[in-house]
């Protein structure tokens, strides 16, 4: 998408200083402007750098008073860093442009397409698939038999959403997502081979739900993964079979969750955490980068951090601790010999 | 695949209670049963769950007495528990049925498929390429030059396999596994700079591995990097070149094994392990999540735990010294204090 | 690319014995040789290898004494190890030789592309694309709209990079590597529910950048993600938003830096390293696999190591420590005893 000044001008009701008919297609900040981009003035800290901006268009205040030569265009608006943020959220938008159903899809004849779906190139729906109004598929992307997509969800190139899941609402999955695999599950046979057991169930994510790219999240052995409403997940996460996780949790980048695990609502975990399977996480838990949960964690708001995690608090002294442990170990032997010398 | 009430009585002879036209097309458990699924209730402690499932059928054993309303139909069995396990392996196996060969995937004339090969639309097999009967490979995936790939085997959508690679007989791989990118070796220059040493050889799976979605195996800097018989490795595991993996060890989610180091058979390691290079890890050892292993473990059966990680009831004891460390510092200070004092 | 022994003979100036119309299509080791391969001998310990070897053909010093049956077909060369780095360096390269703009990919009217550049099937390329000559797109990749490809460029299949971002010249980015997904960034709301922010910079790759299979990169709130020319990633790596990494920068596998950090020039970090947010890494720094990066570190040349990371020096003494912690604690308890005892 690109934008004229004129219409950027007219759309904030501003005033053009330079070139109307210059065009940006991005945004960007005042400090590290790229050619072709919009950015804003508000803080006069940041006054030189709008003479050197290799932005195109500049928005300042009414009375931003200019002092030397310029090459942007400025729009003078009101409230220039309220307008930019409105264009933020225009811009945003305008990436995801419906753009109907590609000739160039396989899309299976039982499967059912709501008003206002895009289909990218590519892209492979297969048999007894439901999609709900204005979804937006990128190309590249499978959808396995029987799987449900509700309304306004955002999936991007190269998802793969194996067979039976359920996608809820407003739901945005990131490029590599994979929904639905097989749970890790395998019965030991005396002759030291593993017997897969079939893995049945599905994945259901409700409304709101946002997942990072090359996230896993492996399908129930039985019953259902769910992951509940509001919940953000970063990239390559990984959510084991029969894992449920509670409203509005937020979990960063790599960590994984073992099967079977149930996570409460409005929890905040970390980067790089282990959680092991089978366990309990209430409400409100917060879980610091890097920690290893080996047990439930019951008592709902707690803050726990470390490998293994303990309450947070005293994992930082532990880590105050470990900063100088060869000190206290010296301490321990230096102590040691003046005791065994005392009582000789 | 849907079957009816009537099918599937017949196939387990089995007497209906209920609708016998009543379809299903997937299984659950009693207490978190979707429509359109079949579950099954052998345990009288799961009673009361009969009478509110949304299954549409429930297997029950011949003696079980229906004491209220009951929206599900039932089937009697012998033994609803037998049945209900030989339908899992039926509808396991449906949801893989063949489809034949795509006319938009795109397939070298100098590529060889066995009988009863699927290839799925969008899929790419480069030049040169085996492929043995039976072999099921979905959408969107990537063959390179050269590979080979034995009968039986299961390939997800969106796998992409490197040249040359060679994959055995009823192998599993899900969506989104890289097998035979480059490993990670460069030779530092006086400049800084870095410059890449070609990665030539390739990676061997063979027969019944099953690799997890996300994961990524490197081929060989020379050689292969080999997975032997009846692996199985979790989502988004990293195995780097030149690494050997001894049969029949499973590795859980998220573990990264450095460069050409070698496991043994039978090992058992938990997720999120790291292993550094070059070292070689015994037969039936066990490593526990979390741990990060930093020399060769050449004990057979030995079990290891922690980072660094040591014998693993060593570690757990550890890990209980970890809980209480701040309590067992000042320990340390109040005995030097006190130690001091009397040496006063 | 298939070679015969008289391509071979031909191209090294050596001379064969054997059989001259042998074809080769790779290169391996002397001691794990693949059928169809090529090898080579200079180290006498490895001289019986030779007899059994299933290379079809080896490459021998001109001195080299045959004193058994020999399967395998030789050429005799001045400098057996220098010829076989020349054709290491050529099968390289001919593994990726151009292969033209395939009619099933999809690409964009608005699109330019320079001269040599290869396009492979089901790639799609979206509008106001730029690519650079001698590109080399294998089949299945995203390219976002009015992303920037520079010169000389591998990009392996299944890769996905979202809009507007710049890729520089001779990068390669392998299978399932994401580049340009949004941002983990979330306003709470009062109601516990969270506010996406647009994420509306992109990544900037510079020259010389090589990136891991299946890891992800994504793109700033404002500005861009920066990686600088000749950094390498390996596999399954996480970049947040609006992270930088100096040149030569080389990072291994798993590992996660947090948004908004800086990293220096010429770093090495080790495999499954957790690097917190909004820090600052020097130039030089060396950071030991598994550590936990949880403050700046502004000594250039910094080793560190250990979670939290300290300085890997002390981090290493402080390991001996971990494994045997149990003795020292109990020689606490011990010591204390016979303090108080002492004080009694």
């Amino acid at each position: 998408m690109e934008f004229t000044a004129i219409q950027i001008a007219a759309l904030l009701n501003g005033t053009i200083e330079g070139d109307p008919d210059i065009k940006v297609s991005t945004l960007s900040k005042i400090d590290e402007s790229l050619p072709d981009s919009l950015t804003f003035l508000t803080n006069p800290k940041y006054n030189s750098y709008i003479y050197s901006t290799k932005a195109s268009i500049v928005l300042v205040n009414q009375d931003f008073i200019v002092t030397q030569a310029i090459g942007a265009t400025l729009i003078r608006v009101e409230n220039a860093y309220a307008s930019f943020a409105r264009l933020l959220e225009m811009f945003s938008k305008s990436k995801n442009d419906q753009i109907g159903i590609s000739a160039k899809a396989s899309i299976s004849s039982s499967a059912t397409l709501g008003t206002g779906v895009s289909v990218g190139d590519f892209t492979y729906i297969s048999d007894r698939v439901s999609i709900g109004d204005n979804v937006h598929i990128h190309p590249q992307v499978y959808i396995g038999p029987h799987v449900t997509i509700d309304e306004n969800t955002l999936i991007y190139p190269g998802v793969k959403i194996y067979s039976d899941c359920i996608i809820g609402k407003n739901c945005i999955l990131h490029s590599g997502v994979v929904i639905g695999s097989d749970g890790f599950g395998f019965a030991p046979q005396p002759d030291n081979n593993y017997q897969k057991i079939p893995q049945l169930g599905n994945v259901v994510l409700e409304e709101n739900v946002e997942v990072g790219s090359n996230t896993t999240i492996d399908r129930a052995t039985l019953g259902s993964t769910i992951i509940h409403q509001g919940v953000k997940l970063d990239n390559l996460i990984q959510v084991a079979h029969n894992v449920e996780i509670g409203e509005n949790t937020v979990i960063a980048a790599q960590t994984g969750i073992s099967g079977s695990t149930r996570i409460g609502k409005n929890c905040m975990i970390g980067g790089q955490v282990g959680i092991v399977g089978h366990i309990i996480i209430a409400d409100n838990v917060k879980i610091g980068a890097g920690s290893g949960v080996e047990r439930s964690i019951l008592q709902e708001g707690a803050a726990m951090l470390g490998a293994p995690a303990i309450e947070a608090g005293k994992a930082r002294r532990n880590f105050i601790h470990w900063r100088k442990l060869d000190e206290i170990v010296r301490k321990v032997y230096t102590i040691e010999k003046q005791v065994n010398k005392s009582h000789e």
